[in-house]
């Protein structure tokens, strides 16, 4: 039935290779710690993982993570492993593929290090799980920003604003030119700033700028929560006139994400808060190309990236990575927008566009906007401005010298 | 309003601790990574997180990951830091918790090691989330086990069985006096093992047993998958006479297993497959005790916690610590029961006993009760007399003179 589900991982083990892969192969399939009865050869044809392939990349001193059997007076490999289960086994059922994939393998005694690095999910997904409605065309046609990146904010401080000062914020930001703000992902529905109240007061100020303008920027809102709550808060805000809705992907989780997907009318705004916990080992976890396969599968529309040269711990490389496996298309579509940001301001956007070759994206920043020294409308532009230069191949500091808003962000961020 | 949320982390770092400890606590709260205009005195003493305390471990010779930035010719310390915010940040919804002690925070600069090990959630939370429906009490009454742990199994080969096979090996496992068996995490609904068929199947031998035998043992169906098929699903087994339903936690996710939760009239057997991303590392992710009172808020009923010796990579220090975790009334109550497996059989029972100091978990055994030399019926009772002698403080050794069970098990298995 159908192809199968495929898996990539980065193994650390003192085993023989060939061994520690089929002990992964077996316990994520037909098979446990030992052949049991029942176990029969057709069974286990039909229902058995495959290894497909197994690629060495060379030794370490000491294993990367406790707890793992050793083999005495044997290196400590690391390598990377191909496995393949038949789609049989799940079904198209996306917790029971990530129960497969990611279940109880990262505990087996044989690794001193096991990370799903990608995956290659079968098309038959798709019957059940129709991916992101909006994705990029469906983002750019809600906010009218095509040609270049979809320029965008957080409300900060994180926390603590009350719906009245967050209208009032965000007036200030779309009047200056954003096309895009978002909630924090910490400000939910809390007693300081109920959602049904932020999102009246904050859709008051962004519809009558559209009325004026014609321009209606997007404001992602976080309904993160229990799922009746979540599905009210979206039909409240698209009631409202809203465009976006936020969800903390990791906490929120699969199965209730993929029920919001169903219900929503708007485009998700997908925040991977907690992902340092997935993604942050280089030899543990979850790598963002399986992750975001996973997300976009579920039917979200836009996921965090970070942006490069950002204030966290992750390296350009690995932000360019993330970047790039969201444009790739899956299955042909399910376009799913990366969300750069952290530190983001002009500086980085020639070397963005020179690694990735897209403006499909959104780029948010925070002090890169409203710290600049001619205001957060000078702020804006200059971003705008730092595309067109990238766009067109020219350099920063060359397309500064007729652009003064690009030309005061570099010398005051530079 | 109310007591405030408490975390407790384990943290790395070249930082000074208080200059590091505040940066978490300042974007985990009202800040950012600089002080911003409108995060004014009064809302940062509203809404700003408190270090509570920061006790210092030692030095590292290295960063235990990668990325950090690191302080030019300073150690490397690790440190124990409690931080606490006001419930009015986040309000009384779990997601939103969960973004607030485990979200951005794993990639902060300043941390090569970042693990939230316990959390302290506001009572006022029960107001909302009411919790486990049945806990160890309730899986007694529908099991009629008493003062004893509750003895089970899973069906292995973890997939690839028939429904017909399935029902066949119940028959089997239930005559030879099992309390409890399980689906293996990897089955759910599938072509080969359609979830109704498997339910009609087993149930039919389930219910005949009760008829005949007045005992009717517990079966927790997997259900794991998209929510509304989680529903029904539920429902259906419930008509079919099941007690129990089993979910994946990590790949449901928080929001859709609280739906489960609040629509379920059978037990939740919780699976933490996935579980090692969260804990396998000593220095990143979430401890299973903070894990579990996530879990447990969300009304989840039983919650896997490995045995002791274990053929996984987990620690008879980590095991014990998890189970004694589970035993702990969370606000007076909340009782989730912890379920032991992985290689257990009747030679853990007494260590674990003498441990722990009580009965109330369930104690799976794959090939320490199938592969008892005397068949199934004989391994189940090995298992029941070695928790025998360990509540009466005999050493098996001695118990297995007068039970010729236990004896066979201590010589086979020891």
């Amino acid at each position: 039935m159908n192809k199968p589900l495929k898996a990539r991982y980065l193994i650390e083990t003192s085993f023989e290779l060939e061994k520690a892969a089929a002990i992964l192969a077996g316990e994520q399939s037909s098979g446990t710690f030992v052949k049991i009865p029942g176990e029969t050869d057709e069974l286990r044809e039909r229902s058995g993982a495959e290894i497909l392939s197994i690629e060495p990349l060379g030794t370490v001193n000491s294993p990367s993570l406790p707890g793992a059997r050793q083999i005495p007076d044997t290196p400590i490999q690391q390598a990377v492993v191909e496995v393949c289960w038949p789609l049989a086994n799940m079904g198209t059922n996306l917790p029971n593929l990530c129960a497969t994939v990611a279940g109880n393998l990262f505990e087996l005694s044989p690794f001193s290090g096991i990370k799903l690095m990608d995956l290659e999910i079968p098309s038959a997904f798709a019957d059940r799980y129709p991916g992101p409605s909006f994705g990029i065309e469906g983002t750019r046609s809600l906010t009218g920003v095509y040609d270049r990146p979809i320029i965008g904010t957080i409300i900060k401080p994180s926390v603590g604003l009350t719906p009245e000062q967050t209208a009032d914020r965000v007036k200030t930001l779309i009047e200056a030119g954003l096309d895009f703000i978002k909630d924090d992902e910490l400000q939910g529905d809390s007693p300081h700033s109920p959602f049904k109240e932020r999102v009246e007061l904050v859709m008051q100020v962004i519809n009558q700028h559209a009325d004026r303008t014609g321009i209606k920027p997007m404001f992602a809102f976080n309904l993160s929560g229990d799922l009746d709550d979540m599905l009210r808060r979206h039909d409240y805000l698209l009631e409202n006139g809203g465009t976006c809705i936020m969800v903390n992907l990791n906490w929120v989780g699969i199965s209730a994400a993929v029920r919001v997907a169903d219900h929503s009318q708007l485009p998700i705004h997908g925040h991977r808060n907690g992902w340092g916990i997935f993604d942050r080992s280089p030899i543990l976890g979850i790598g963002f190309s399986a992750y975001q396969k996973i997300w976009r599968v579920a039917g979200i529309d836009h996921i965090h990236t970070n942006g490069i040269r950002n204030k966290f711990c992750e390296s350009d490389e690995s932000v360019i990575s993330s970047i790039k496996s969201c444009l790739e298309p899956l299955w042909g579509g399910y376009p799913i927008m990366p969300v750069l940001s952290s530190g983001q301001w002009a500086g980085q956007a020639k070397d963005t566009y020179d690694q990735i070759g897209s403006v499909d994206l959104m780029y948010l920043c925070g002090g890169g906007i409203v710290a600049h020294p001619s205001g957060i409308a000078a702020g804006v532009r200059s971003i705008q401005q730092a595309w067109d230069a990238a766009m067109n191949g020219i350099p920063l500091t060359d397309y500064a010298g007729k652009h003064q808003e690009l030309k005061e962000a570099l010398d005051f961020y530079g």
